[in-house]
């Protein structure tokens, strides 16, 4: 027998409402729940200890890993014996602000975090008008992590518009790429899929995205449509609005078949462009 | 008033035979009927006056421009007054053979050719194996050319896989990008329309494909399916398997409005990536 090269991932599209510790104690009930049906990596959705807006973010903010939130989410990892890919939440780091996804391993360590680099500033007309960076602050790196079974890279929302990003964890052995996320009325509909998909079919990966449960009265009304992509790009799990824990058996044997069958990786031309980092 | 900023483009789903001289005839008689629909650019599929497979190629090939197919190209690009994209024809050059497209314009005059630049060698048990570098040879640079009214980025079908292609055609300022291609009945169904999309809405232009009519009879049974998506990822003119024709009016208005309303573009981060020429 070879490792180990599957696993059970869950996503939690949580109901996140103004009361911060019940919206974290809502977390932990799901993640228990999501370890007791069998999973080992475990995600909660982008903001899920505060709602999505700016004029929230400076009240909600913690720093890591000092916060409440923080200590809670180390105790689950640990308790339940799982990694956590801990959605984001909003982070207080000196005078600054972040959108910051903080990843937990089975011990209860902090593994890394990842702080959204690329704000989300658009502007549509009769659709949606945000600008996260009028207190947000943009993270300065990309973010991959090892669990005992694959790597994985990690973006927040609008994180999943930026497709070099994607090639880069590709090119750096990621099999897995997770966006904790939360597109609106809008963009949803527009992109929210067809974007995973495109990561998915071109970077030959799967795509895994989660998203709050949706707040009709919220002043920002999430998508939700929390959901897995496979390397072929298709959509093997998915929900839709309401709160829900979302499972995909994440078979890595996949990625293997689509990678030999259809060999694009190899055969990118990168004697005429490539894909680089500059950080 | 400002330039003119939209033209309508014809796609030619042709129904290629064994005949080379027939379907070079048919082409003319296509070409002449969407001139007079009011098409500005007009464009023929992939492998447009031989049937699609390695054992066709040799027998099929001519030089460019001398050869017969070519001549008939200009003199209807002249005739017409009109931009052709001419599809793809089996190349001869040398010892060598490459699938190369032709571009003409309202003068007649060959502007540039696109010599495929991704062979198309892939291999799915119980799909499609194939590999045009039985008997092609790669082509070894990426090919814009200008209209009077904006700039066209060309790749011809396996092309499309790779994104960094298309970004570079982005970066170096194609508003549309433009693939004669056949998918077949393994890849069509899995991947043309969503990696149609995906260029579209990940580099905010107009992305068409113009592949052959469905030949049941074939020994490589293309998927047809020629259609036009809009910078917002919506396709917004198609077709299905047999002959026809698919117009779409390209109105470069709307290429400003997504890229100004989603700015992703001025939002990437090159400080921390980016996609490179490396010719």
């Amino acid at each position: 027998m070879g490792p180990i090269k599957a696993f059970r991932l869950a996503l939690i599209q949580l109901a996140v409402g103004e009361d911060k510790l019940e919206n974290v104690k809502e977390a932990l009930r799901f993640i228990k729940r999501a370890k007791e049906n069998g999973s080992h990596v475990i995600a909660l959705p982008e903001c899920f200890n505060s709602p999505y807006g700016t004029k929230f973010f400076p009240k909600y903010a913690e720093q890591i890993p000092s916060g409440q939130t923080s200590i809670a989410l180390s105790e689950a990892a640990e308790e339940n014996q799982v990694y956590l890919v801990a959605g984001s939440i909003p982070e207080k780091d000196g005078e600054k602000l972040y959108n910051t996804c903080t990843i937990w391993n089975p011990s209860g360590e902090l593994v890394t975090k990842h702080q959204k680099v690329h704000l989300f500033d658009i502007d549509i007309p009769g659709g949606i008008r945000f600008k996260e960076s009028e207190t947000l602050t943009a993270g300065k790196k990309l973010t991959i992590f090892n669990t005992d079974i694959c790597k994985i890279g990690i973006g927040i929302c609008y994180d999943l518009r930026f497709d070099e990003m994607a090639r880069l964890y590709r090119k750096e052995g990621c099999d897995l790429l997770l966006y904790p996320g939360a597109f609106n009325m809008t963009t949803g509909p527009l992109h929210w899929e067809l974007l995973q998909r495109a990561r998915a079919v071109d970077n030959q990966v799967f795509v895994a995205s989660v998203a709050p449960a949706q707040d009709k009265n919220a002043d920002y009304v999430s998508w939700g449509h929390s959901q897995v992509v496979d390397p072929w790009g298709k959509v093997i799990a998915k929900t839709e609005f309401d709160e829900a824990i979302v499972y995909a058996d994440i078979d890595l044997k996949v990625v293997d078949d689509v990678r030999q069958q259809i060999p694009v990786f190899g055969q990118r031309r990168t004697d005429l462009y490539d894909t680089v980092r500059r950080d």
